[in-house]
């Protein structure tokens, strides 16, 4: 709990798993003063008023910005242009405009051109998440241990950069801050390259004539469970990743590729060796994650048990 | 707990997750009379002694055969075949000889020829498993809900295929047949492919010089964590998957390949449609997948939040 609210009102644009979590962490801590929330659909914004996590919530975006110290896009990346030029003409004088989407290069291009010289422009991405998405989704404890990147353009007044870092370390999260291309490059590796393959390897097993769709989801334990999880992401969220984060995403592919290649020469050519270098290479990183905390160390992630019967 | 014990006495040959966890299970459900293990190291003998939970720990594979009602191989696939010239000579007339290798037509190849016509061959592989391996990783719900694949060789006695299922029934698997030929396909796509894409995966974002091992880690939440569990497992056990398991590997890789090719054209193209069709589509299997128990509906797979330092 803060002594005394970061900033008296915030407002959230959009209200998913992570409008949602950002609504439910900042009050929980006593963050802000004020929740203002509003999403595109009258269904969603009917639920989070039923849901009573936020002070108020409101049918368009400029209502939701009038007035707020704070306000956070907190929907898809390729929607943050079209709700940066509807805001624009209702921000404070002085209010920081933020968001959260998972690209930053594509983002600060598409966002900054609509905004007043006289607010403060502190792009933001939370390093965390799960598969699902809706305002049901979101919990206080998400961005709890997870990184939460900043990429403040260049002359981003630091005072603006310092209170928004203060948000987001209240509510849980590490900060770092980063360039947008350099954001773009890393995330390419660490989430969207992830999300590329699993997806993939899903519409792969989903295709098969040899080997039924039955099939795959009963043995699924052996390792495929694991990339579903990751294919069942919000299709428009990804889709809007992909769409404009493609020259780095391209980048970590080629290098994937020729990898993918190197591995398979090796078991073409029954080169045991070359294969159990590299598997036990691999080891290295897992143990580094879970010892940063950025993982739990329970064995399958300490998946729970739900479905064990014990008689 | 079974009224009275399936097998009089069960040898399990390698003592590891696999080994480890049918000995924990077995015991706890009073499936077989007594249990005697070996494994190939002194030290791992020495830990089996030391926890306590077989009855008899011998040196050799022959002596643990002698006067087994049930052997079960449980070392890496390579392992199989020397392994069962060994016990062969000890092997006691009308004994079931089994196994748990994640591959099924080279552990047939490999075993069969050794094997006196007086006993029946039950091959098997439980699909469960964790990232661990070693005496200490194994635990006795690891078969609960999974499936167990057996794979008897044409003309095998179905009273000693009934008795096998019967025993992966009571430590709480569920049991199909299937062809050698075909379980190795199966197993491609749900389980062995996803490992050494993981794999692969793993080893390139550990490579780049633009970003950072450090920063791999740090922003790893987005995704990629979930690949280095994968990435973690047992250097030697993956070796021999991929050896042994080779022309099925490849057929479902070149499958992927192209697959992986027109996801990349549709993002090069900027073809948001064709994207969000396919991310559409995946999330089915997610959904049948948690529908017949295979998977944690838990968001995260309800990862531990072990770090969670609430304040
Ligand atoms: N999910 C993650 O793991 C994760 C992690 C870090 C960052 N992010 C980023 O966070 C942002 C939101 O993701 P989320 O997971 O919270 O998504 P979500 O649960 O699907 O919520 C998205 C919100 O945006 C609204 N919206 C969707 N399309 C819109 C449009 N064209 N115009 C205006 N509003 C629109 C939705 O309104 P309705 O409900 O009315 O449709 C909803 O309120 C994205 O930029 C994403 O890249 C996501
Ligand atoms: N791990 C999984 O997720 C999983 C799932 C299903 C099936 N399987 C299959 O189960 C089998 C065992 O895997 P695991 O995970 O239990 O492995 P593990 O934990 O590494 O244990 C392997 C055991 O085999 C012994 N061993 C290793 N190399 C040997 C050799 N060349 N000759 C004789 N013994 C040897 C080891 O002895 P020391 O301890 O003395 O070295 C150890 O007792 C493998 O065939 C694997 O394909 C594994």
């Amino acid at each position: 709990m803060t002594a005394e609210p970061l900033f008296g009102r915030l407002a959230l644009i959009g209200f998913g798993l992570i409008g949602g979590s950002i609504a439910r962490a900042a009050r929980m801590r006593g963050v802000v003063g004020e929740i203002v929330a509003t999403a595109r659909s009258a269904k969603t914004r009917a639920r989070v008023m039923e849901l009573g996590i936020v002070d108020r919530v409101v049918d368009t975006n400029a209502e939701a910005t009038d007035g707020a110290d704070l306000v956070i896009l907190c929907v898809p990346v390729g929607a943050c242009g079209s709700v940066a030029q509807q805001i624009a003409p209702h921000l404070k004088r002085g209010a920081i405009v933020s968001d959260v989407g998972s690209v930053k290069g594509a983002v600060v291009r598409d966002i900054a051109p609509h905004l007043p010289a006289e607010v403060h422009f502190v792009p933001a991405h939370p390093v965390a998440g799960t598969e699902h998405s809706g305002p049901d989704s979101g919990f206080a404890e998400l961005f709890i241990n997870r990184w939460c990147i900043l990429t403040p353009p260049d002359g981003t007044d630091a005072a603006a950069v310092d209170r928004l870092r203060a948000f987001w370390t209240a509510i849980g999260a590490r900060v770092e801050i980063m360039t947008p291309k350099h954001h773009d490059l890393v995330l390419a590796i660490t989430s969207h390259l992830p999300h590329l393959i699993a997806y993939t390897i899903v519409g792969t097993a989903d295709e098969l004539g040899e080997v039924t769709s039955s099939e795959v989801m009963k043995f699924s334990a052996g390792g495929f469970r694991d990339f579903t999880r990751i294919a069942a992401s919000d299709p428009t969220m990804w889709r809007d990743v992909f769409l404009t984060n493609k020259d780095a995403v391209l980048e970590m592919l080629g290098t994937f590729n020729e990898d993918l290649s190197k591995l398979t020469r090796a078991m073409r050519r029954g080169d045991g060796e070359a294969l159990f270098e590299h598997f036990t290479r691999t080891r290295a990183i897992r143990r580094g994650i879970v010892e940063i905390g950025q993982d739990s160390a329970a064995p399958d992630f300490g998946r729970l048990q739900t479905d064990v019967q014990k008689t």
